[in-house]
């Protein structure tokens, strides 16, 4: 996505403010691969450093590197440059993107209750059930489907492949990658004589505005009430969100991650990749599980909570995990060896 | 799903014995939130006090909770009352949905050498490959593909996107979610030369009757011999089932589990959110394996097995994980001091 | 995928030395159950035992195994058995595989400007978007959706419901199996007054050749740079590889691994199933991690690596994890004995 930029007209975007000559730049680079010709961005006055080595052309920085960074070429200063960054990669993005064009592809099947948007972009092979609503300026790329009486707000993005169950909803500016499953059965099942019975999945999943979710991710919709996934929350890839589950605003998770069903995770928390959390659960707001953790109990306090077994060459593994078996035994001795 | 519904409906269908007037209730509810017009069930007598308090409109419950939900409302009497709101969810379900009408979609494309059953439901851009066979009643949703020689039992639903590979079948009364791929080629390479030789998958999967499928899920055909999925087997979202596998009857595995390559799982395990199973293991019969727990040998006995590194805060976790490192070692120092 | 093939067809074609009659087999078995008509392989010389029990009529051995092999029926030579019976497996797959037809399914929709070799095979509902390249004996199954500007090499075979982004690369002969996601936008957000700014991803994915990858498997692309995966690499399914990794040629990963953003794989290594590589890590050629372990740090050297809890009765498990939260504390004990 390369193409000349002025970055005056990056400043007039997005605020800032340029320091040095207003140059052409061609892309946008990470500081360590950026060459001449790219834009890139140092956050903190700790990577004063790399303002020396890197060979970018211009580079977006706080106010206490503006003096380092002009004195080696043209810079944006700016009090919060990783936002600012993110910004920046939008104001790219759309610079090299023409904006798809309004309207339903002839090949996409709209049930004749189903209510489209008429600037929303339907593409090919579409399936929108019955009395579902798709609202203004959304897109379905090709192949998804919608079931009956789901809805899609304002803006969101769905892309190939995604599946939205029966009346399922998503909020405005949502961005659903491919494959992800939202509305399928939860897992429920009445024990019974050895074998299970099942029990109908009659909720369904609502989900808010500004949220993202991973491809192949899959939200699995209420037994009885709804699956709740609040605004502003960030699921990546291949996440498993169980049936009634809540999932506060503006919550974070990464990769992998297993939520099992009715757990009820707070606000701002973010969920590190790979990382389990057991049903029936309460997380509260600003709690942070690290990568590959299991929660096993509910958390009441804020802050980080780890739980990962200590990678270690093969060999010195296999003695200290022998060993861990025999830990409340050494406790004991332990005990003994301290009585007099 | 809210709709009137006669308590004595109910009873008629499901039987139990109905206490008090015979009242409508509007929706099924979880005890927690249930609210007037909610019909919702308390299990256990050590759940008494939930009869008290909650603000349903009627009860399921066993008859040692009988006198006091009576003195409450209305309530329906029945021994086993967790498969009886099983059984209740189904029939409310079936309420509120209309029997989908057999046909095949007008761009489905059915090979002219597959069977597709007269009552069969085939959707919109479904594709079923040559010598494949649908059974009665099953409903192939949007989208799904079903590769050649492939089979679907009796009453069978597969919902949108799911793949069916080739030669792979399912029994009766199957419930496939969206995205499952059944039938994509197991893990199997021979090492040679630093590089990888593919060992082409010639088996399938064979799946029994009454199975469910989450979304996503992936079910790999065996590389000689078939895997094989017993009857009654519920497997949640996002598992992987590798080649060769063999699940016995009414095993149910939660979201997010992996089984590697061989494994043979006994009749009527569950395996926890998370846990991985791996390759040429046997599971016992009644084996239980916990949350995210790693199966690394074969466990002859029924009952419940755990390996989880317990949560704490992360500065507690990292103190304990780096001495974790050292247990061996503090083994032997206690071994010394034990030395008189 | 039974049909009979005359054992000097196969050495004809594969090499190796025919010992013994030139008869017929129905099929390939592993040695287990293998039965008349089967034929079958041992590996290395201390399966000698199989090579007596089995009831193949036929078998690949090494030479150390001829003898043996050749006094109880016919029998192949060859020096690489393993790598021999992966060619075998291939050669039988051929056998009693059609090789599909040429040619575009007339469902499938090839934007004006995309490229699509004369000899590929593109099934019903495919999408293919501008300016995309499909290579010459490139395979698309149905509903696989190719985006803009996005390349498939040579010999390729996509399978359904794959979805490969925008300017997106596959090189030649890459199987992709079905619901596979190339290309979704990686995990990027901005903190940002409490909520998230997205980071566009404006790198796209490299593939390079002889790449396998599992079904419902994620790679996502790069932030800025691209996601590069090497070639050789073989992903097994529900796999998540984040933005601007990068793996090294001929590294394996079994099923549920997770490889967090910007870490870097060397080559010829393996990494087993549910493991976790943390963001931003590097590991060496010849690294390889055991299943279900987290890596946490970089490894520069080679070795197999492993951090798992042991697996063990709940009962047990309970009270050594128990224990575990004072291990540090009982270090200090342990150091409190030790001073006289």
């Amino acid at each position: 996505m390369n193409r000349p930029v002025r970055l005056g007209s990056i400043v007039q975007a997005l605020g800032g403010e340029l320091l040095g000559p207003d140059v052409d730049v061609q892309r946008l680079s990470p500081i360590e691969t950026a060459a001449p010709g790219s834009l890139s961005f140092v956050s903190a006055p700790r990577f004063a450093r790399q303002v020396e080595l890197t060979g970018a052309s211009a580079l977006v920085v706080p106010p206490m590197l503006a003096e380092a960074a002009v004195a080696r070429g043209s810079c944006i200063v700016t009090d919060d440059v990783y936002p600012y960054f993110a910004r920046l990669t939008q104001f790219w993005k759309a610079l090299g993107t023409e904006a798809p064009v309004p309207g339903v592809h002839p090949t996409a099947l709209l049930h004749p209750s189903a209510h489209v948007s008429a600037d929303a972009v339907v593409g090919p092979y579409v399936v929108v059930g019955a009395g579902a609503r798709i609202g203004a300026g959304a897109r379905l790329d090709d192949h998804v489907s919608v079931g009956a009486e789901a809805q899609v707000g304002e803006g969101s993005h769905l892309y190939p492949h995604v599946t939205l169950g029966d009346r399922c909803s998503i909020g405005a500016r949502a961005v659903v990658h491919a494959g992800a499953v939202i509305g399928a059965d939860g897992f429920g099942f009445a024990p019974y004589q050895g074998g299970w019975i099942k029990i109908e999945q009659l909720g369904a999943v609502r989900i808010g505005d500004d949220v993202e979710i991973g491809a192949n991710t899959c939200i699995d919709r209420g037994a009885l009430d709804d699956t709740v996934i609040d605004n502003g929350v960030k699921l990546d890839n291949l996440v498993q969100i169980g049936h009634n589950v809540h999932i506060g605003a503006h919550t974070a998770m990464a990769g992998c991650v297993g939520v099992a069903g009715s757990a009820r995770i707070g606000s701002h928390c973010t969920v590190g990749g790979g990382a389990v959390v057991l049903g029936h659960l309460s997380l509260a707001d600003h709690v942070h599980v690290s990568a590959a953790s299991v929660v096993t109990r509910s958390l009441s306090k804020p802050g980080q909570y780890t739980g990962v077994f200590p990678l270690d060459d093969n060999a010195s593994w296999e003695k200290n995990a022998a060993t861990l078996k025999q830990l409340h035994a050494l406790r004991d001795r332990i005990k003994k060896l301290e009585r007099p």
